[in-house]
């Protein structure tokens, strides 16, 4: 089984995140201590279309690992999710003489690779790498640990400056579907509200608490604001507060693309470690169809359309927490 | 049950930990959120035993949750360790009018609260705030992730270093009887070789691993060292193989107390609130002599004399990643 | 002269700056060294009014000088700019028994400090806390440090972040009348272009600029615009430059408030501690009406209303500099 | 004459600095700028002579000026000390046909380019690329205010750490002929006592400020050393201080290497950037044998020899700041 694996190749795909070098140098690294061969895809689907391939060896993964981003790029190709682009794909593994694909990214990149293994028998394996947290079967996906503390740094520094009296500062995170960047940062910045797309609490409930937050003697508010919120962006919820608190002024903060890079974490690089060489040891015993996750930290496989489809559950406990803990 | 309760203390003690003011917040409010009165008790049992009380409210921990260390400080005591100690420590809280207290440390201060309970029949609750994660019934103890991201940062600063050739960097860290500060960082930093308590390769090990490293084109290798490793001290050993391997240069680092410093990152933070939360919904259940912890990310409670008796096995699938990905 | 100075008052004014507490340290320190009383007065020129004093000694200002934003709070103050407003100041002051004052902040706070000293008598001197880095009469302010590394530290993030082809990152930086924070950071990250409000180059030029940008293979280009910049803001910019350059798309950032926050840098306390020092050895030699300030190395003094109208040129070698080294 | 000038090379010597990636940038961009080629020297002299010459161009040193470290490489050159490996080095020029050379090092670098200007007639400019800020003719060094302000971090975290009573925190930092980091550091860190090789105070007097500190009410003192000091090396000087000071404990840490890598500041970027500009500037000026720096914000340029052999005084207004506050 594991005898007749070879050759493998990697690549990132879509929206790329911190500790995804970690986990691509894991996975040279492993295929390499089994005696393996591995090629880096570069730019993802899209890449590998265009064969783009670089053959890898346990130095062209020296000092990466403390490298924010991925260095073999990531792209979204549109291409790929046509049969025509996924046939090609195939045809050029095969000529390439690579038996088997590990795809590290998010679940767009991952309906891709299930497509592709169903269509032409490719032996695929999935990593989480997203700073959202939102794929099923992982407790945690590379990238999350880094996010929250770049969106932490900066909270803490916008409550640094001087707490002029009346003030509310809304900060959008990322987050389209997911509000655990939102739910964490505002847990860890100590913010007064925490908008996610998953919970609407509705106007009313924001407006009461921050008018309970200054009549508690809080001289400001920090209001932390997943994109994915209901509320119709942050730029018009600042305004329709303002409008609705008289005395208060607003300050609005995007923090847009910084939540994608930086140095990762040190969870983050051993998450990505160990799910690196936890997909080649899956790819070792035949495994395939597969995303490999971590889960009550112990290593734990989950069907690639599975992880597509279902969805984690916001915690209800860390709700709680939030709300006690802001008063 | 928990109508009875009604003031509630809480002190930090033992060696601090980034997150420990978290962890005070978290109690504080979750109080005052269930209309309890809280006392601080400064200093540890050492400030129990003088009477450095102090009343606090949901204001008195403001803009602490981002703070290293603990304002309530902390101390070791030894007078704590008599039973006449601990009877006038319990005098103090009874005159007082606590009713339960919360104590946030390691095992030498859950083993003297442990005592305190049993002798005067005090309610305790335990929360672990360590940076050596080496306490029973919990994934993660407060700190432990600021100290791995402290002590990776200064490894990749060590890395960023002209890699002169043959050059050997030994890096002590924190870690008396427990290796995981070595073994995270060691994987995160990338780091060729980790030496820690739990496991003993012996001298032959390292050597061979150093010189295969050397003839991989490796230009310089970093060890880190836990401090309670075997070889017998970071700067001996350092000379030892210097001695042994030809040609080759050593450098030290002792990274000594800075890693219990630092803004505590968003993990330590969440970790924190979440058990600080518990510890007073636990003393609301009427529970007491245990400790909170987070297993399989939720929340769980261990006895306190068990969490200071066992030992958490280091995890082998980490000892497995760290020698695959070094290669 | 100096023996006849017994008790100084000391105040932060307008928007804050990292190292603003750095400045109030040295001033109360240097003040108990040469033997005076020192007051605190909270929230600028509004808590002076509202009789918001505090009497300060060594120990009060201890742990402050690595904490961002200013323990004395800062506040804008209307009243204080009628001349009522200043004789009610110069009253409390009196009945204080504070017999100087030191201000620490920007043009707006020297401005009304120029004019107490004129109608009361009182005597003044300001120390230049703002972190734009426009006050005439020294060649840095407190908190530019800060704050152009805060900048950097963003810009190094979304540099970090999968580069897809043809992307313009628009970031808007802190700096309405002065270019200084565009200027450094955009040297020190390595922007493509950089838009401060003292040179207008045209749309045409930028749109070459960024053309050029492409031929050279660069796959996406970061451009950095100061809030003052003359473009008409940096989403209608933004807009304005994707509808030009076909195929290209852009993602805008706006760091805001992040700016003013943070741990003061290295320089930026040392910077304080040395104009602190010096604020108050120039009340000591009698000077009244003067901004202490750092040229060439060396302490400086400047006429207070000098330091208000007059305006640093923007270094031409630095744009010089910026234009060659992002080719 | 610059007409003539048509292929410079650059090298990075001695021990690495934070921002050499930046002057090396600088420098490459600025030659092509000019129409030049430009060839990078890998490892310092000792790659000189031993061939390892790249041609670089605009996209060569793209994504390094927020890298630490030299992506050059640097080396300590035995070899190039003599005459003959002089002659080598020169006829390697000759033959790669580069007309001048840039040299980003420190002192012992400078003294080597100057023989070979003299020797061998080769046109050279050197820049002031060390972290100890000890070069005459520049305010200030490529690499000085990164490492400061990692140093200061580092000192940051540990006054963060439980603040028992009476214990003395020896922290030493890198500096052996220089006190610039020791001084700077102990004044952005606040603490209590700084010991530089420029200046003896002795031991009495060390003893009596920390006993005054104690008695004012300091729980915990930190002094910072300079490795260059002269009472014997840090973990000495603790024992004698703990054995003299009754009931005190003593910790020591050791900064080492640490202070040579990290991201560079912005400050080091911007110089870095300025000199690498200057550099090309000075040799297409015909300038030869001299370095560029900024004095009193201005390039200026500076006989290599001179820079050599004169010392920068140690700011005596910074040791009387420091004195005063950390009273």
């Amino acid at each position: 089984m594991s005898s007749s694996l070879k050759h493998i190749g990697v690549l990132t795909s879509g929206g790329d995140a911190p500790g995804m070098n970690a986990a691509v140098r894991a996975v040279v690294r492993c295929a390499i201590y089994h005696g393996m061969e591995v090629t880096g895809i570069h730019e993802g689907y899209t890449g590998l279309l265009e064969g783009k391939l670089e053959s890898l060896n346990s130095r062209s993964v020296a000092n990466i690992i403390n490298q924010g981003g991925t260095f073999l790029k990531s792209a979204r190709c549109r291409e790929f999710y046509e049969p025509e682009g996924r046939a090609r794909a195939a045809a050029q593994l095969e000529e390439s003489g690579i038996q088997a694909l590990v795809v590290i990214g998010g679940d767009g990149s991952f309906t891709g690779a299930v497509l592709l293994a169903r269509e032409h028998r490719v032996s695929v394996v999935g990593i989480p790498g997203t700073i959202d947290n939102d794929i099923y079967g992982t407790d945690f996906t590379i990238g999350f640990d880094t996010a929250i503390n770049t969106v932490q740094d900066a909270v803490d520094k916008i409550r640094d400056t001087a707490t002029s009296h009346n003030r509310l500062f809304f900060i959008e995170v990322m987050g389209r579907d997911a509000g655990y960047i939102a739910l964490y940062t505002g847990i860890g910045a100590g913010s007064e509200e925490i908008l996610i797309p998953e919970q609407s609490r509705g106007m009313d409930y924001l407006l009461q608490s921050l008018e309970r937050s200054g009549r508690k003697g809080k001289t400001s508010s920090i209001v932390i604001v997943a994109e994915g919120d209901k509320s119709g962006g942050v730029y018009e919820l600042a305004k329709t507060v303002e409008a609705k608190m008289d005395g208060y002024q607003s300050r609005v903060t995007v923090l847009g693309h910084i939540q994608r890079g930086g140095r990762p974490t040190c969870a983050d690089r051993v998450l990505a470690s160990r799910l690196g060489v936890a997909a080649v040891d899956a790819l070792r015993d035949g495994s395939s169809g597969v995303m490999v996750g971590v889960r009550n930290n112990l290593i734990s496989l989950t069907g690639l359309e599975k992880a597509c489809k279902e969805r984690t559950e916001i915690n209800a406990e860390l709700i709680r927490v939030a709300d006690i803990v802001s008063i």
